[in-house]
């Protein structure tokens, strides 16, 4: 909860994570609560259960056991909300999950399948990558809708996937750079490649991590280029 | 889920534990199923998180503790069932929960506003003691749906409280004379204590414990005697 | 990990989390790691298993119950240790089992068996009370060495227990006002309650919590101020 | 604990769970007094954490993470032994981290790292496979006793491996079968593979799977023929 009462001024959407790798139903209710005194949508951020490794390891799981992982965690989080009067409006899953379905179809298909048939009309918010249009067509057959989110703050390599953060350059510091790259995805639909190839990758979400106080700058300098 | 193949075809209402007290979303995913195959409603049964103790020991816990601990439990269950197409039928709480509920006032009525804060109409089941009418009085000023359950395998002591699993006689372990039991508060809204006392206890379920060979007889048998 | 860095340095025994309130095996092998390297004794600081609650919660257990739940954590702590070639040097129950067992003796004693089952000639830390003798006459029955701790930090009330954190004045937060009662009981062997009346504390230990700057703060006045 | 109570009086090792897949502090110290009474060494059976796949799903780990996930779980058994006035005989790990250490050196290192940095001269139990040789060396650099163990209830493929429990033939089911591959390894030191091919495999230890009852009659009959 370390920053959360000074980034939820600052976000239009917060990723709430669902017990599985972090948090608990007593904070759940608290950061549902600071949510709706922000008016910031809520979206369920579901994860393999690996509380010591942060959610950050990738466990393997047949497609059954993605349907009930991620039935388990939306259900609890949406649980507080409906108690709180408000909704979820999307899914995005966390970690090593997320990272496993952008490489394995068959589990973003299981991740998929998992939303749709929990609650038809819930967007999954999605990293945007070269392969967007391949991913849109998967969301379709299902009647699922998508959304499409650009990092900010991490740089691209030139297949439009993130740079791993243990490369140098894989994580913008300077808040000048992160605000620049969210303009170039907000504005132009697109980004720079670490080695300055221009990626096309139409983003309807801007993520910044919020772990340090740089990221708040950003948050604050981004909000203000984008409505000027 | 020992015998819950063999149990599943005899009950009407299905106790289904949210991973808390036992379960995980694995398990959760095939119990819905298998009630969902033999028609059988679907009650929540949230408890205290402890595995260790089967939810069995009382935790100290706030109301919003409670309201967080229900609400994440309910929605966990309530989203596999809604991926399946059905939905809760009712809260039971489990174990020491349960027990506290019934002792203490205001835990009783933290259940009771977290059930109906989470979705009006849901009822919630307790246990028919000589206590009935103040618990309905609490229940109605919440327009919360009561339903009040009898054991038919375990004797009563002269309040209408059962008798301790550690005294002898507590529980009923001859097939008849649990049939025996269930017909009584059926047919006649009440049960004689273990001494002998008639008690007035209006119950709208019956519950047997399934943790033995001789359940499943009793259960047949009851069922027998009540459709006959 | 907050400030355990800038802690280690400043303290001659550290109290480590065994996993059941808080920490992990990684965390765990890193604090060893640190303790070693600033030449701090190594106490085990079992609890109640309630990771939510943070130990704070009291759950029942029977003396077989708290026998086993210390042998796990004490010799998951002590194997970290071995491997680093060093041993726990005291254990201190944590939280609500504290509490607890301050409160029922079978439960203190429950705990003291554990401890001298486990190894004999290894410390069991208590907080200091006016009950101080009873608490040596057990343990020397037992040939339990026990380590008296006060708390620099916090008021006492006339019968020699701590004032509850909800009272005003519970917790010392001048650094001024704990260096003068860590003094008292280093120099005098006992404190003034809040109300002014003195109390004979004789205690081995000194303990400051951890979890303000004004903490180190004072942990440096009192080091200062003893060895000068 | 199924068949504990049936098994324990016939079998000379008995590998413990150590609460990271299964059991408790509770079951725990049951289960060494079991072992305890009817004279079984005892082995700690430590996994990767993960209740819910019962330690069957890798999950990434480093190197310094498998020092830890071990040391933590071998202490906790061994000071429920050690409070037992008995102690762990050698280590043998569980499900999915037995599997990966066997295909990967690296994590197979980390292992006897971890239990030789624990305890210098406590067995490491491993599978018997061709690459025993191998294994001998990497243990015979870390002065680390290794046990090499065959199952009498599986099939070897050509290579030395057990047979996938999906292929048909996997488990041997006959208690003659069983009987016939025990004697096999103990007196001519290896067994025939799947296809009829003799595999030299050197086995300190045999193992049978405890949970059905063609086990419990297997053992029996292995006991008879070996001490005949």
């Amino acid at each position: 909860m370390g920053q959360d009462d000074k980034v939820m001024p600052l976000i239009d959407m917060a990723n709430i994570a669902c017990g599985f790798h972090a948090s608990d139903p007593d904070i759940m209710v608290r950061t549902v609560g600071l949510a709706l005194q922000h008016d910031v949508m809520i979206g369920a951020h579901p994860s393999y259960h690996d509380i010591q490794g942060f959610g950050r390891r990738s466990i393997p799981h047949s497609a059954t056991q993605i349907h009930a992982l991620i039935w388990y965690q939306l259900g609890a989080l949406a649980a507080i909300c409906q108690a709180h009067g408000t909704q979820l409006s999307y899914v995005k899953p966390h970690g090593a999950l997320n990272n496993d379905m952008m490489r394995h179809s068959e589990i973003l298909e299981a991740v998929m399948d998992a939303v749709v048939q929990y609650q038809p009309g819930l967007p999954l918010m999605l990293p945007v990558t070269r392969d967007y249009k391949a991913h849109q067509a998967l969301a379709l057959s299902r009647e699922l809708p998508l959304l499409m989110e650009a990092f900010a703050d991490r740089a691209y390599d030139d297949r439009g996937r993130l740079v791993p953060r243990s490369v140098a350059g894989a994580v913008l510091s300077d808040p000048k750079a992160v605000i620049a790259q969210a303009l170039n995805f907000a504005q132009l639909g697109g980004v720079n490649s670490i080695n300055g190839e221009w990626l096309e990758l139409p983003a309807d979400s801007l993520c910044v991590h919020g772990d340090n106080e740089a990221a708040l700058e950003a948050v604050k300098g981004i909000r203000q280029a984008l409505s000027a």
